[in-house]
């Protein structure tokens, strides 16, 4: 696992649907917008699972049908392949 | 359901543990830590069916093994006895 350059994430970002590289370029972020906060957690759950299964956390903020969501890849101080591969994993999630 | 003054809302965390009244006397907030995201998850899936049924939802927080947690009621404007219970209710979810 490599950590993506700014260009390198930007291509990335193309496998996966509103995701902004950060200011800094080292961490991506969304916000997912549902109906209302069952479907928010619903959503957070399905995420959760797979980023524990993944040993990839995100970091997230909700607020009732609002969750803001931070990737970034600590061991490598930056993007990396497991950021888009959970962005991809939640983009699906969201339905 | 009516909005607490800073003076009663600082009684009434008397009944609550860790919790502190914001600066703007709005909101009540607590920083929970756990051993790792499966327990933070889990913490927060509890409370989250919780608030679900009290239609009284968090404003929250995660990464990794912490929860930031802020509690306010947009009906009163305010802290309320809402905002008293869902975090008594946290406390005890957390163990």
């Amino acid at each position: 696992m490599s950590k993506l350059s700014p260009a390198e994430a930007e291509i990335a970002l193309k496998e996966v649907s509103g995701w902004i590289l950060a200011g800094d370029g080292l961490s991506i972020q969304k916000t997912f917008k549902f109906g209302d906060f069952n479907e928010a957690f619903g959503f957070m759950t399905r995420v959760a699972l797979k980023a524990d299964k993944m040993d990839h956390h995100p970091e997230w903020f909700n607020v009732y049908n609002k969750v803001e969501m931070t990737l970034t890849t600590h061991d490598v101080g930056g993007v990396s392949q497991k950021d888009i591969k959970l962005a991809a994993f939640a983009d699906d999630a969201a339905g």
